[in-house]
C-alpha cells in the first residue's frame, strides 16, 4: 500500500483547508494513513511528518503495521499525547473532522495543550482523509474487487441452499459461515435475510420467519477481506411468481442496469440517481422506492459518495460505488438488487458480476 | 419492559443535572427509554413527556415498538425536528451527552433552533442514560442471563469440537454458525480465537493460524439475544502442558475467582480490580496483567462501571459485570478467564458458570 502518497495527498488537503496541522482519530483513517489498525490511536499530521500515538497492547503490532510513521506508546490516552505533541511541536492551527470528534473528545483535546495556545488551536475542517477516501488507488482496488468476487462466490453457493421452510436466520447463519470459512475477517454489515412479506423491508433482519413456498426472498450482504468490505444484494423468487411481482423486479432490474450505464468518470451522483429514479417514476414505481440510490464503499460499509437526489458532487475515476433501487410494498412484497460498481474515465465496471435476471427457484 | 419507570428516573436525573430537557441520540439509549430499535432516532424528554423522532422508513416498526412515547416521522434530520420541536415546546436549557455527540452534530442542532434561543440552549451534561443503564431492572436482567447461558452452552459444545490443526478461523466460523442456529441475533463483538503464541495477544482476531498440537487457546466471545449482550473468556490447553502454563493458569483463576468474591454492593469497581491485581502482584505475574479487571455489559458490550485501578464509583445492586483478569508473555503465551458477574446485595453471582478449571484437550 502506497501510504506516503497518502500523506503527501493528505498534506495538500491540509494546507489547502488553512491549518497547519491535522489531528486523525478516525480509526478507518487512521489505517488508511499509516496502515495500523489497532483499536486506539491518533494519528498527527503537519506538513510531511506523520506521527502515530497508541498504547502498550500495540506495541508489537504498531511496529509491524505502521509504515513510514513514528510511532509513540502513550501512558496517556493517546488523543492527549497527541495534542501535547502537536502544542510543542509549534503547531498553532490544527484541523480535526467535526464528524468525528465528539464534544468531549474536543474539550479533552483543549484540556491537553497549554491554556496559552488553547484558543485557536483546534479547528473544524471538512472530512479530509474521508475525501480523500473516496478515490481508491490501484491497491485498494485490487482488495475491493476480491471481497467483491468472494461475494459473489458466495451468492452462487447460496443458490443451490435455499428452499421454503429454511428460516432467514438459517440462511444468514449458513452464509456467514461459508463467508468465513473462505477467509472472510467479517461481514460487512448484518446479514440482511428478508423474505415473503417481510422483503418490504427494506433493511429486514434476518428473522425466525420461514422462507415461503411463493415469494421473494432479498439477500443483502458484505464480507471484509483484508479491511476492505464488499456489498451487493440480489433478491430471488421462490416458486411461480405473480405477474406483479414480475412486473415489480423486471422495472427495478431496468432501474438498476440504467442506472449502472449512466456511471462515469464527471457524471454528479445526483444524475446517477435519477437514472434509477425516473425509471421507476416511468413504472409509476417511485413513490415505493424510499431511499437513495448507493454509496461509497471501502474501509467502511457507508463512505462517500452519496448517490441521492440532488447531490452535486461528481463521480471521479476509482471511486467504487453500490447501485442499489429498490421497491418495497408494504404487506406485499419488495425487492432490491445492487452491484458494487468501480468509476472509470469510460464509465462504470460492476465488480459484482453474479446473474441479477429474474430467478425462481 | 418497563420504560415509563425508566423515563421516570431519566426525568429525575435531567431535573437533577440542572436542565429542562434531554436531547437523546445514542441509539442504545434511545432502545432504552422506549424500545424502538430502528438505526435513525433523537428522543426528547421533558418533564414526564417523552418524543421520538424518526423517518419514514420506520413509520410501521416505530408505531410497533415504541412505548409510551409519541412517535414523529420527520422528513428532515431526525435530531433536527427533535431540535425544533425542543425549542418550540419552551425548552430553554436542554441537556445533551457531550459523549456520543459530534462536533458537527451539535453544530446542526444548535443551527435548527431559532437564533434568539440559540446561545445556552444545548448544555453538555454527564451521560445521564448510560448511568441509568449500569443498574438493570428484571426485564434485563432475564435477558442477560438467558445471552449468558447460550454462551456457555456455545463453550460446552466448543469443547467437544476444539482440536489441533483447526484453524482460528474456523474455530470462530464454527461458534458463530452455531450461536445464529441457536437463535442469536449477532455476536456481541468480533470473536477472538487465540492459539499458542497468539494467545499473547489480549485481543488475537482469528486468523489463519492452526491450532497448535501443545498450547492454549483463548476463546472470548459473546451473543446478542433481543438486544443484550453476553460475553465470556475460557482458555483450554491442548496437549501436554508444561509447568509454567500450568502455574500460570492456577494464578490467573485464583485472581478472576478472588476477584468474583470481592463482588458486593457498596465494594468500588476499584477494589475488585486490586482484587485480581493483588493475586497476580503475589505471583510476580501483575506486569503481564496490561488490561483493566472488567467492565459493564448490557445493551451494549462496554458500558459502565469500568473495573479498574483507583476507580472509586461503588458497585450497586443489579448491575452486570465482566471479570476478566489475564497474562499476556509476548512470545510464549498468554491466557485470560472471563465471566459475567451480576451484583447482588449479597455478593455477586455468576452468570456463566461454564467450568474454568484447567481443562487439557
Amino acid at each position: 500500500m502506497n501510504f506516503r502518497a497518502r500523506r503527501t495527498k493528505a498534506a495538500r488537503a491540509v494546507s489547502r483547508a488553512g491549518v497547519d496541522g491535522l489531528l486523525v482519530t478516525h480509526l478507518p483513517d487512521v489505517r488508511y494513513l499509516c496502515g495500523f489498525t489497532g483499536s486506539n490511536a491518533a494519528l498527527t499530521l503537519s506538513g510531511s511528518k506523520a506521527v502515530l500515538f497508541t498504547d502498550g497492547r500495540y506495541t508489537a503490532q504498531a511496529k509491524a503495521e505502521a509504515t513510514g510513521t513514528r510511532v509513540v506508546i502513550a501512558k496517556k490516552p493517546a488523543v492527549t499525547a497527541a495534542c501535547e505533541s502537536l502544542a510543542e511541536a509549534g503547531v498553532k492551527r490544527c484541523g480535526f473532522d467535526a464528524e468525528q470528534t465528539t464534544v468531549a473528545l474536543l474539550d479533552s483535546m483543549r484540556k491537553a495543550v497549554p491554556a496559552k495556545v488553547r484558543r485557536g488551536m483546534f479547528v473544524p475542517v471538512q472530512p479530509l482523509i474521508a475525501r480523500l477516501r473516496e478515490v481508491k488507488d490501484s491497491d485498494e482496488i485490487a482488495k475491493i474487487r476480491a471481497a467483491a468476487q468472494l461475494g459473489c462466490q458466495l451468492f452462487d453457493e447460496m443458490l443451490e441452499y435455499l428452499r421454503p421452510g429454511l428460516t432467514e436466520r438459517e440462511v444468514a447463519a449458513t452464509l456467514e459461515h461459508r463467508a468465513r470459512l473462505a477467509g472472510a475477517e467479517a461481514m460487512s454489515f448484518e446479514t440482511i435475510v428478508a423474505s415473503g412479506e417481510r422483503s418490504a423491508f427494506p433493511h429486514g433482519r434476518a428473522s425466525e420467519a420461514k422462507l415461503p413456498r411463493r415469494g421473494f426472498v432479498t439477500l443483502d450482504f458484505g464480507v471484509v477481506l483484508d479491511g476492505y468490505m464488499s456489498d451487493m444484494t440480489r433478491t430471488v423468487h421462490l416458486g411461480k411468481a405473480q405477474s406483479e411481482e414480475r412486473e415489480v423486479y423486471d422495472a427495478v432490474l431496468e432501474a438498476q442496469q440504467v442506472a449502472v450505464s449512466a456511471v462515469a468518470a464527471g457524471v454528479t451522483a445526483g444524475d446517477v440517481d435519477e437514472a434509477a429514479r425516473s425509471v421507476l417514476r416511468g413504472a409509476g414505481l417511485d413513490g415505493w422506492f424510499t431511499h437513495s440510490t448507493g454509496h461509497g464503499v471501502g474501509l467502511e460499509i457507508h463512505e462517500g459518495p452519496r448517490l441521492a437526489a440532488r447531490q452535486t458532487q461528481p463521480l471521479e475515476q476509482g471511486m467504487v460505488i453500490t447501485i442499489e433501487p429498490g421497491v418495497y410494498m408494504p404487506g406485499k412484497f419488495g425487492l432490491r438488487i445492487e452491484d458494487m460498481v468501480l468509476v472509470t474515465a469510460a464509465g462504470g465496471e460492476v465488480l459484482t458480476p453474479s446473474v441479477k435476471a429474474w430467478i425462481e427457484l
